[in-house]
């Protein structure tokens, strides 16, 4: 990789908007083109070499046409986009140097082009390993951080309830918690992850879902006392259940709805009525508004990183070929912590 | 009416209690026994001719075996217990002398006997129509202020939206978000209350929900930039609908959901991540939680009442007889303002 010599950038586009459907691998394609590793003009443009990819469940709202909230959909034959940890090879821009690691919004390819250096910051003073700037001190954290502490107000001995508990957000929001002195039980998809939730992340408790006949009774047995908290991740009959289960005053962080985003947002929840009877608070979030909050969330991280008080999980999956197959398993629920793509 | 005299005492029971269709005229039934007008032993009870009664959508919550929440169910075979304001016969209470009007819980009956004077307070002082202690003065009056000022937190210039803008609470709400500066429009359920909306009641717009075939366009053309602030009275349609039109950072309050007592809270909400699309805040509330605020409340309303800011509209219906038809007619969406039954 010399500057000036020309490379193959192989990246991964989207080949159809969704409609209603799962994503599946088969909605990407792998594109290969040439690259001339230069930058051109008095632009401040930062040539990078992408390390790690984020794939992120919100990023199958993008990938239909008819998506207007708070990200345009994706364009069809341009590689998708997405946050990432990459070197950088060429810089026009004041604040990055040759070898800084950056993260922020780049492109599924091998290099990319930041385009006037927006949307990045430099990493390269942290000493923890790359990817925990897309997990642990990256959008994931952040959101666990900012939708349990801030939107939930959590109290010492408050009764929390976390969905896909050993995701990339649930993870973490169990262990913060067990920080705050809350008992906190947890849902996942297979009995392995609800091992890992007990003997790994602190989780008082744990089910598998998909063994649960009646979630309803599932989370009464859990929680006989009803929930004071529920972080939640995945919409339908879950949330409605957990309706069933409030405590007074309950507060609910709607962090994401993955079931809802697969099946195109149609599941009809019919006990709101209980938000009344529980003098409840539901509040939806995007990480965009706590911005403020940032470099006080990664103090927090990176000490109790130090201290060994969080455990982070990831689960990489090799070459930027194996990306949609990484996306897709967010939506097959087969990851345990944060999904990592690793070049 | 002597004092040792023995009177007839008329009051409405609960024949049998209610599955999961609306309440009907013969749910109740008029029962007529003697009372004896006198208090004995050395308690602090409180003997009080009943002058107005308030029914309430809430009670039809009471009227179902099954109900557990924030109220226990109804006794079958004893008076429904509600809201009034009456006047005092025999008082074993320092607090309460005769002829003082009190309101609190009473029961639907001529005469009751206010256990220990619990749950009544003297309002003889004020100098306005003794209903309106049940009404803007009263729960429904709080039940607005709280509800929108400090759930709603409206800002001047928002954008408003009250569903049965033209009953007890929506016809308050509406003026409140007049005197904050917001523009408001309300729905309700005839053209009439239509025009009551825009005309007595200081409503920049309104519609009839009825003669529309598509919610969801309503309140997009009645708000072509969205909803900041959602007034939530009905449930089912209405919020499903309020939903898709909700701006970024809209909060809802969750007063009730009259359309979900009748049907028994089974309509399913489809488009819950429009909270998440919008970070939009959905809280429920109960008045009980806000009596520490009822002082400045009642301040914050004679004041206004005495200024002509706030206009009130009451819906009489006279006769004890007659107040399971009046308790029926707010299912039936009759009552325009406040429904009061003059004894």
């Amino acid at each position: 990789m010399t500057v000036g010599s020309t490379v193959d950038n192989i990246s991964i586009r989207l080949r159809r908007y969704l409609t209603n459907e799962q994503p599946a691998e088969s909605d990407m394609e792998v594109v290969t083109t040439k690259l001339t590793l230069c930058l051109t003009g008095d632009t401040q443009d930062v040539l990078v070499q992408n390390l790690y990819l984020s794939p992120d469940p919100y990023m199958c709202n993008r990938m239909r046409e008819t998506f207007d909230s708070y990200f345009p959909p994706f364009e069809l034959g341009k590689p998708i986009t997405g946050l990432g940890v990459s070197k950088v090879i060429l810089s026009n821009h004041p604040e990055f140097q040759v070898n800084d690691i950056i993260t922020g919004f780049t492109s599924w390819e091998t290099y990319s082009v930041i385009k006037g250096g927006l949307g990045i910051r430099n990493v390269s003073h942290f000493d923890v390993p790359p990817s925990y700037h897309i997990g642990i001190l990256g959008i994931t954290g952040f959101t666990a951080y900012a939708g349990f502490l801030q939107i939930c107000s959590p109290k010492k001995g408050e009764q929390v309830f976390v969905s896909t508990a050993a995701g990339a957000v649930g993870h973490v929001v169990g262990q913060l918690a067990k920080l705050t002195g809350c008992r906190v039980v947890g849902s996942a998809g297979s009995d392995e992850k609800v091992e890992l939730l007990k003997t790994k992340l602190g989780y008082d408790d744990a089910f598998n879902y998909k063994t649960q006949s009646d979630l309803k009774a599932t989370l009464k047995r859990y929680f006989p006392e009803g929930i004071d908290i529920y972080f939640e991740n995945v919409g339908g009959k879950m949330l409605e259940a957990a309706l069933d289960n409030l405590r007074v005053h309950a507060r609910i962080s709607l962090c994401g709805m993955i079931s809802q985003y697969a099946s195109g947002c149609g599941e009809g929840i019919p006990n709101l009525i209980q938000l009344i009877w529980k003098r409840a608070k539901m509040q939806g979030f995007l990480i965009g508004d706590y911005m403020h909050l940032q470099e006080e969330f990664i103090n927090y991280m990176v000490s109790h990183l130090k201290d060994n008080k969080i455990t982070v999980i990831e689960d990489v999956v090799d070459g930027l070929e194996n990306a949609p197959g990484a996306f897709v398993r967010l939506f097959q629920g087969k990851n345990s912590g944060k999904q990592v793509i690793r070049l």
